[in-house]
């Protein structure tokens, strides 16, 4: 069993010989080799070219012994495509070059040359794929429709997604003539990236966690439900709603194969939750790769000695590592995992 | 039954006509009235000003049929006290004067002249104790421990806790003190609210729901377990613990008469959960009020039934409403509410 077998194995909730491990946002700036290439280029230069995403993909996997391999990118390649640009603000986040509130700024919206206009992420998964070869998985991504929502109508990042929620509740004609459309972009972003070579696709619902139980069903795990169904099983599919992991019914109801799971609840209860079908990933603290390799190695164990014996368990972080991890957590951390057992 | 015996009964899950209402945060910034006067004055200037803080306190209650009033105030004014100021930056929230990080920071801090330093939080609670009389409930709260030790250890907000973590996680002994330090400062503080007159007493957990569920025990729950233990039953109290109802256990052990839930989840869920004598407090969605009458009718109607039959619940929101919330929302709500199965 290799790691691409093992992960995706894990990934159909069958057994392994130890839980594969990757690590949410692994390829990124907690890695020195990452902050000296953006001295050099810029992170939409890093994003939109192949051969820097390649080596910004595979980064982790020199230093780490990883299972799977994430694709470099962003999750709002797709409002971008589908014509609202963004940019990093210096302090603050996000920002979109400006706000959809108006049917007219919707209807604007097209998915038309998204084939075109994110030519290059099928580019870099080809050559990522060429350099990983058989041996480890590479997962491609999205984010959910609800997600890109809340950035497309704040504008940006948001603290109490008060814009969104308000087209949620009270324009709801507007908002599922949105929804369609990201949906739509996103069956066809996600359908590059199967053809292109990703071995399984991740959803971010970042945000569906500042929703209440009825609004997670109709603003988001419905519209997730429907990129699932159109996936088709062709490739296994996670899902990652941050927040959510009391909420299985509609999180089940998706189709994914897997359900990302924060770090404040305890794994196993949610895998015993489950259906035997339906794995989980997670759920370290990101916050612990910034203590030391001995207390990384305590929480992590923790969590594996809490899953033992459980098939359908991915090992991950709860959320994406932090710039200020160190990288000696990360290995204290991946031998922990890679050697549990042994 | 008037407003402070049904809204006392319902804490202790007795059954009352309907449930009883106040909002998170009902005084301040959503209210005109309220905006007028902090022209005049600072924040700081009507938290420590007795008849200041009686006017902001009771002008929710003339506007709207609350059944509980809550003491105008900030969780801060405990490390405060205990030696460490703050104020509120133009953008990003609070700052603390300085960040605690070594012993000598912890040593230095001192509980011993807390009496003095907020004896306008017993003076201005008697006064409003005196103008509600017998017929509404008066609140008293504070920080929990873990929540008052992020903003003490991370200098002010944050967003990652890193540094909060980072010391319970590694520095267990210099975590230990300062919590001793902030739960005796708290105790005496919980104390002095009740000899002058509050009805019951929330601890705002406002940061448990960075925690994993083992830290969240011994960073937090323990804690608010001593506290509420020193309280001894001499008044109810409420645990708010954002993001943590799937963690029952722990809030339960901490011996809390209501468990504050947050709008994420279905609330009936959490009190059938909950052992009888444990009531609910919640949990719209606080931007709901920022929608219009129509809508919070409909929200707060599906929380109502979904709660109909079931004792020990007090309708809240899951959070503080914002300043964007509107006073007709506000009025649909109230009325939503008290006249509820009429």
């Amino acid at each position: 069993m290799n790691r691409r077998q093992r992960f995706l194995a894990a990934c159909k909730s069958q057994p392994v010989d130890r839980p594969p491990i990757w690590v949410m946002r692994q390829a990124g700036r907690h890695l020195p080799e990452y902050r000296k290439l953006k001295e050099k280029y810029s992170f939409h230069e890093l994003v939109q070219t192949p051969e820097l995403a390649l080596e910004v993909t595979t980064q982790p996997l020199r230093r780490y012994n990883m299972d799977a391999a994430i694709l470099f990118s962003d999750i709002l390649v797709i409002p971008e495509a589908l014509g609202q640009p963004y940019h990093f603000r210096d302090v603050g986040g996000i920002e979109m070059e400006f706000a959809l509130s108006s049917k007219a700024d919707i209807d604007k919206l097209s998915i038309d040359a998204i084939e075109e206009k994110l030519a290059y992420v099928p580019a870099a998964i080809k050559l990522i794929r060429e350099e990983l070869g058989d041996d480890r998985a590479l997962i491609g991504f999205g984010g959910s429709p609800w997600t890109l929502a809340t950035y497309m109508i704040e504008g940006g990042s948001s603290k109490t997604y008060a814009r969104a929620k308000q087209m949620f509740y009270a324009e709801p004609e507007l908002f599922e003539a949105l929804m369609e459309k990201i949906t739509a972009g996103l069956v066809r972003y996600f359908e590059m990236q199967i053809e292109a070579g990703v071995d399984a696709l991740q959803i971010f619902d970042s945000w569906g966690g500042v929703l209440s139980p009825h609004a997670f069903e109709h603003a988001s795990t419905k519209w997730m439900g429907r990129v699932v169904e159109a996936i088709g099983g062709r490739v296994p599919t996670v899902v990652f709603s941050k927040g959510m992991h009391h909420l299985l019914d509609p999180l089940v109801a998706t189709g994914a194969d897997v359900l990302g799971v924060d770090w404040t609840t305890r794994l196993s209860d949610v895998r015993r939750a489950l259906p035997a079908n339906v794995a989980v990933q997670g759920n370290l603290d990101p916050i612990i790769l910034n203590t030391t390799p001995e207390i990384v190695r305590e929480e992590a164990t923790r969590i594996l000695d809490d899953m033992r014996g459980i098939d359908g368990h991915i090992f991950n972080l709860g959320h994406g590592i932090t710039p200020q991890a160190k990288i000696e957590c990360m290995e204290a951390l991946v031998e922990t995992v890679t050697t549990y057992g042994q």
